[in-house]
């Protein structure tokens, strides 16, 4: 049995353009790799519904899971929802639910249930809500399209929410030893390694510090036992590493 | 005048994994806005040869540049030379002029110029070598793809040594504005803005501190002038703003 597969699609100008540094796809990769789905693929798109469409056509054909985050507010430049609906084909309108859910929140505040409010409350049809326990206004799940804010503690209540309804597989464990040695010492013992352990993934991560070469490499597997045993052969290997 | 557009791929399993959160993007995404080339999109593919040809080649055909990071080590994982020549069909091999560079900094190491190393040299056939005053070991141009290291250290030295090399255009300009009321409040005012000044982008990127809800609407153009004009304009609308 092999894990479910998933792709991110983070949607904005702002980190494409060097403003702000990704936190929502670091985030998510954890939580799916401890819950054994695994993350193939992240694009980042900017606000241009032509991108948004065909990313998401492209991402739900080939992944059991495309999560989204941003472009759902209440801005002109929010238009995640009406590049889900069209990739989808399908209508968006005003939902009662989420029209609902939106009222009694503006309501409870004293706050007007304005226009650009309302819009929040589009959901296309046949979608399933995402709860927003942070600031009400709902994601939603479309097909294997899981569609969340993009501002990172809403991005994360809504992944909290969403995630216990998914069906993970064997989680991906992993254990790192740190190997004080220039890769190119390390390549030939690790590649045989990596072949005699072909069940097991084996990364090598180089590293420079204080001007001397070093390499994290890290094995991943589902087996803890399998991993114990790759990882003291390869310290033995190489007396100066630590995990 | 369009600015030429350009697309990152990230190689690697670690910043899929969750492990390890990405700083070669923001970096290079940042170095391209001030030279007036548009960053349009950005992918993250596992160490998988099929995914890396496949996002290679989407990428090659539809961006005036495709900026790579990651997998040209000596290691077992560094499978992106292969790929690119791959995607391109033609022949990689050690190349004379790589394997002299790398075997004058081994000699003068006093380190064995193995193997492993030699396959640092690997160039698909017709690249011109980015240097790399870091490590020595060269990355490459083929065509429109410019391929470089993971290393944070390394991959900013080779977009200094590559960048004076392309043709760039306007630089984007930006101004930010810091309004202390949510989006829901700024949408229309913001929307009926941004519609006056077409030739000017407008990005509202809310944010939620000591549970009060905010936005930083940001404001990008070539001509400073007009951004000028925008951000009073903007500014005047909600007093209680900030640059």
């Amino acid at each position: 049995m092999t894990n479910p597969t998933a792709a991110i699609l983070i949607i904005g100008d702002e980190i494409l353009s060097g403003r702000t540094r990704d936190a929502n796809m670091h985030h998510l990769a954890g939580e799916l790799c401890r819950m054994g789905i695994d993350l193939r693929e992240a694009r980042f798109v900017a606000d241009d519904h032509g991108a948004i469409v065909a990313a998401l056509n492209a991402l739900r054909g080939t992944h059991d899971h495309v999560f989204t985050s941003g472009g759902i507010g209440p801005t002109h430049d929010d238009i995640t929802a009406d590049a889900v609906a069209a990739a989808f084909g399908l209508p968006l309108d005003v939902r009662d639910d989420a029209r609902a859910l939106l009222a009694a929140h503006y309501d409870r505040q004293g706050l007007e249930f304005n226009a650009a409010r309302q819009r929040m409350a589009r959901i296309p049809e046949g979608a399933a809500l995402i709860d927003n326990p942070v600031s009400i206004a709902p994601g939603f799940s479309l097909g294997n399209v899981h569609v969340m804010a993009g501002v990172p503690s809403i991005f994360q209540a809504m992944v909290a929410s969403l995630l216990p309804r998914l069906t993970g597989g064997r989680p991906l464990l992993s254990q790192t030893l740190r190997i004080n040695r220039g890769e190119g010492v390390i390549a030939a013992p690790l590649g045989a390694l990596a072949a005699e352990f072909a069940d097991l993934s084996f990364g090598s991560y180089p590293f420079i510090q204080n001007g001397a070469y070093g390499a994290n490499v890290v094995i991943r597997g589902t087996e803890a036992a399998r991993l114990d045993l790759a990882v003291a052969r390869l310290a033995a290997l190489f007396p100066e590493s630590g995990t």
